[in-house]
């Protein structure tokens, strides 16, 4: 192929059409230099507007908004009248509408050549699943050929196909377009690629995808098949930067890079903002093929904290430091972002906290070297148990527990952070949200929660790769082995070894199961498995289970599952409403991406025979 | 019609089958009952699943339990073979996937007689708006169309059309069914109903419609206008009940009826279960068209906060009185629903709170007869000031305003409501909400915010009503006249008539078009109708907006809308992601209903345009 090709794999600004264009603008210029003369430029999908825009896109502004910079792209690329540029954007029609009554709207791939539309694709595949929405913003290509069916009749839907897929014919070569979704076709009866690899010699598929663990794995599979069946090497192009729906911030790995004879060369290294040469046979970049899954989980954590904390202009953070590994692995993602003097590591003790721990968030603040304050709460709290005493109400252990944790977050971390004029983070991880083992107001609270979608088993696994970078462990040892424990009576004495109810290496597992396979588990599939005898395979647990952790008991084993799914399926939701955002990284993260509902635990009729069997 | 017909409008109970079942087996032996002997019964949509059931359709073990329930209904109709019964449920293909890869699931109105299932309609119109996700979790008959058109062919596809959509013959007439949506086709290209009336006598609409202010008219305008355009009568038939998505609590109304001649006839009482025989000449109940908007909007309130409580198994709640008009209309609704024994009201004073709201609260808890405490803060505000200045941390006025308000909420009612074994409110109204006018883990927090959706001026009038229908005041006067103010600092003192910043009267109807406008505004739509002259016509205020509130400035009026617009569209968002449920009863509510992205506030480049023009 004699096109030189250049791929821009841009951050994308969700919602800031402006400062895209101005990235898209600095490209294009690069690319066009005298140096690099460039026949072709290839922009990520909505590259101009962002993606993850909630219902954004009914704003009419903001709509006017992303036209007036597309035209401002084709005057733009009138100056380089021999380049092709693609780039993605939504298309509006503001006087037709769709079925929701608004204006009516495409996410599409733009090809421009120039200051004239050369074409418009639209995006024939969407997504609902996850974190997408497509179906509730965006009119796809197939419900346009089903009007154009059912007004004008099957031959004219038949020339809307093969026109509407048909590549563009630029310097020699036909260059066909696909949007994200529309090259992930297995589980759709409609196939883009069909039509248009029919006559194309290079397919691009401009992406907005979010990175996951373990999806590119995924996408190497969906795209290599593309190009076992259709013979037509697929330059995949994403962007990167962060984009959120609220709860969930995602990150975007950008990755991009080429498919072509059963296998992908990328263009350059993950996570990062580039513009770069396709180059057909020269490609040795480090992608994500090349770390491991925590190393992995690490970029993204870190690039996510870092632009959400860009984005939101936030220059200090306040970090409740137990001396336990959920907090240590907090601060440390942090002490890689900003200097350890914006940085304040505050201890909370209660007459519950032993000196082990105390010593261990001392020790935590030392290796950052930021700041480092002990507050303690014992005080304040027996003065709250006193006044409500006082009126009348009776204070129990359990009720006393709770006391200490919102003293800590909603008296002590968000005074400080208010007063420094930063915010505090909660330090809650993925197997505590999924049964709400956690306080609110108290240690639910925090302007983020970093690690809410990494299971307590990957902290561990997140705090050794960290430490195993640096010179110098950042975080002390001992909260690695400490026995992990909410310090909150005298039953949690971590010197005793006593601590947390949850067994992590088991409900780690059955959790998952619950909330990340794509076929979600409830407590019947987990006894079906129990009684097919393939539930440690199922599972991926090691030990026996009956065996090792309930005595041999099965009547056990289902008083633990229904103790848990009953947190999991009920209050601890009601819980997860009022949490913080995380940085999603998982298969499933509570949030937009896994929608719930506030209804009492579920339990089938078929698990209820299942267990009479049992038991 | 010599059929007897008869309507349920059943309580439907999310995520419960066997309950629904239960339900409708009672129903079907009432109907068929010898008194009665009923020809047709007919049910809502989904009412064995529910509907509002976020991501719960993925579980397989779910979706046995509706076919499950749905095989107990045709068993049940054996008993009574004379009579077709007409419900709705999930069918579910477990060994056909869907574009998300899961289990191919269809929301369908099924028709049974005599054991078995003479007809199966599927959806053929789905809402992807508001809390409506239906691509997401069911496939469309339009995309089954699709397939068969792109697998069979043309001819085919158009045979499908017409078997699908004809009516079932039984005893002599000719029925025809459609799901919810489907009567809904004016932004739609394709009608359902266009092929259902072609050879139906009547039509049943089944529907789980939730319940909107002013949705009603919209309604009868959607379904007299199919009458006028096909001549067929039309019955809806829509469930009562909660359902929710999390932060969204929907009550459904009911309010099934008959379309005809122009005309809409209600069939029982709305938000009430019952089931009636239909007659096409002699319904004179009271439906909602017979309320007005405020009577109504009560009775939402009061039946999504009771069923809220049953649901959660809730008996005693626990309200922060303040004196001023939120706090003693949230204890007002509650005073219907629970005994005055269950209801705790604290007050809790600080140094700012004047001995006029603290009276207004003495009096509250007097005319509801409930627990009455007061819990003053002063004494640990002021500790934790010197606690947190002690470490070196400067508390400015600011800072102090949301340590009150915290040491409130989490520190108090949370204490006192763990302590009695019930829950604490959030008082917070929908004003307050759009622009963050609340302190997270303050007066944000709580189990239920019920005003969270009902505008500050709808929250006076509510407290009117409400008054209006006792034989003496609930509601203290003095709590409806009192300057509405938070009483944070010297500058709010009620007394010398100082209070919140926001002026109701003008800005509830701007953040009206921000939000609930079916076309939502930002700043440039604000400027654009400025300088057409229509900014009091458009917004509906009826003073002159500049010279009333900005003394006449537009440079005033412009620092103000950004001032509001930065918040709402800014860090108030922030505040909503932790927020906690609502009852939604407007055209557009915060949460799930309205999905918002946390990026910093939009601004285009239009709007700048138009400031600079102006000023």
């Amino acid at each position: 192929m004699n096109l030189k090709i250049f791929i821009a794999q841009v951050n994308v600004v969700a919602g800031n059409p402006k400062a895209n264009y101005e990235r898209m603008s600095y490209a294009i210029k690069q690319a066009c230099h005298e140096n690099n003369g460039a026949d072709v430029i290839v922009f990520p999908e909505m590259n101009l507007p962002g993606y993850l825009l909630g219902d954004m896109w009914e704003r009419h502004s903001f709509l006017y908004e992303c036209m007036h910079y597309e035209k401002k792209i084709l005057d733009l690329s009138r100056q380089y009248p021999e380049t092709l540029i693609a780039f993605g954007n939504v298309k509006t029609n503001l006087w037709d509408t769709q079925e929701d009554g608004r204006s009516k709207k495409h996410n599409c791939c733009v090809v421009v050549l120039n200051g004239e539309i050369v074409k418009t694709y639209v995006k024939t595949l969407q997504p609902n699943y996850r974190e997408f929405d497509d179906n509730r913003h965006f009119y796809d290509f197939r419900k346009y050929l089903f009007d154009t069916l059912n007004s004008e009749g099957y031959q004219t839907y038949c020339d809307a196909i093969k026109t509407h897929y048909a590549p563009v014919e630029f310097k020699g070569h036909k260059l066909g377009f696909m949007l994200c979704e529309d090259g992930w076709e297995n589980d759709y009866t409609f196939s883009p690629m069909e039509h248009i690899s029919k006559k194309a010699d290079l397919i691009f598929n401009i992406s907005c995808s979010p990175f996951t663990r373990g999806k590119y794995k995924a996408r190497n599979k969906a795209f290599n098949d593309l190009f076992d069946k259709y013979k037509v090497p697929i330059v995949y192009v994403n962007s990167v930067g962060i984009q959120n729906n609220g709860k969930n911030i995602y990150t975007f790995d950008g990755d991009s890079g080429l498919y072509n004879e059963g296998k992908f060369t990328s263009l350059g290294a993950p996570f990062q903002e580039f513009i770069t040469e396709l180059n057909f046979h020269d490609h040795k970049s480090k992608n994500l093929m090349h770390y491991d899954e925590i190393g992995m989980l690490k970029m993204s954590l870190i690039k996510g904290i870092r632009m959400f904390l860009e984005q939101s202009k936030i220059k200090k953070v306040v970090i409740g430091a137990s001396g336990g590994i959920d907090s240590a692995v907090v601060a440390s993602l942090f002490a890689e972002i900003l200097p350890p003097k914006d940085i304040y590591l505050v201890n909370m003790p209660s007459k519950f906290n032993s000196d082990t721990t105390k010593d261990l968030a001392k020790q935590l603040a030392d290796n950052i070297g930021c700041n480092y304050n002990i507050i303690p709460i014992q005080e304040s709290v027996n003065q709250t148990v006193q006044q409500l005493e006082e009126n009348g109400f009776i204070i129990t252990d359990f009720v006393k527990e709770n006391i200490q944790a919102r003293d800590r977050s909603s008296r002590i971390l968000a005074g400080v952070s208010a007063s420094v004029g930063g915010v505090f983070t909660c330090n809650a991880n993925k197997s505590e949200f999924t049964v709400g083992y956690t306080t609110l107001y108290g240690d639910l609270g925090g302007f983020l929660a970093p690690l809410a979608d990494v299971w307590k088993t990957d902290v561990y696994k997140l705090a050794k790769y960290i430490n195993n970078f640096k010179v110098k462990d950042i975080i002390p040892q001992g909260s690695i082995d400490v026995k992990a424990s909410a310090e909150l009576s005298d039953t949690q004495n971590v010197d005793k070894g006593q601590g947390d109810p949850i067994i992590y290496e088991y409900h780690d597992k059955l959790f998952y199961s619950w909330t990340e396979r794509w076929n979600r588990w409830t407590p019947e599939d987990v006894l079906e498995s129990l009684l097919r005898g393939d539930l440690e395979k199922d599972l991926g647990v090691e030990n026996k289970i009956i065996e090792t952790y309930f005595n041999g008991e099965v009547k056990l084993f289902i008083e633990d599952l229904e103790r848990w799914w009953n947190l999991f399926d009920g209050f601890a939701y009601a819980k997860r409403i009022q949490s913080p955002p995380n940085i999603t990284v998982s298969r499933r993260s509570y949030g937009f991406d896994l929608r719930e509902t506030q209804i009492p635990p579920f339990y089938s009729q078929r698990y209820c025979e299942l267990k009479n069997k049992i038991i």
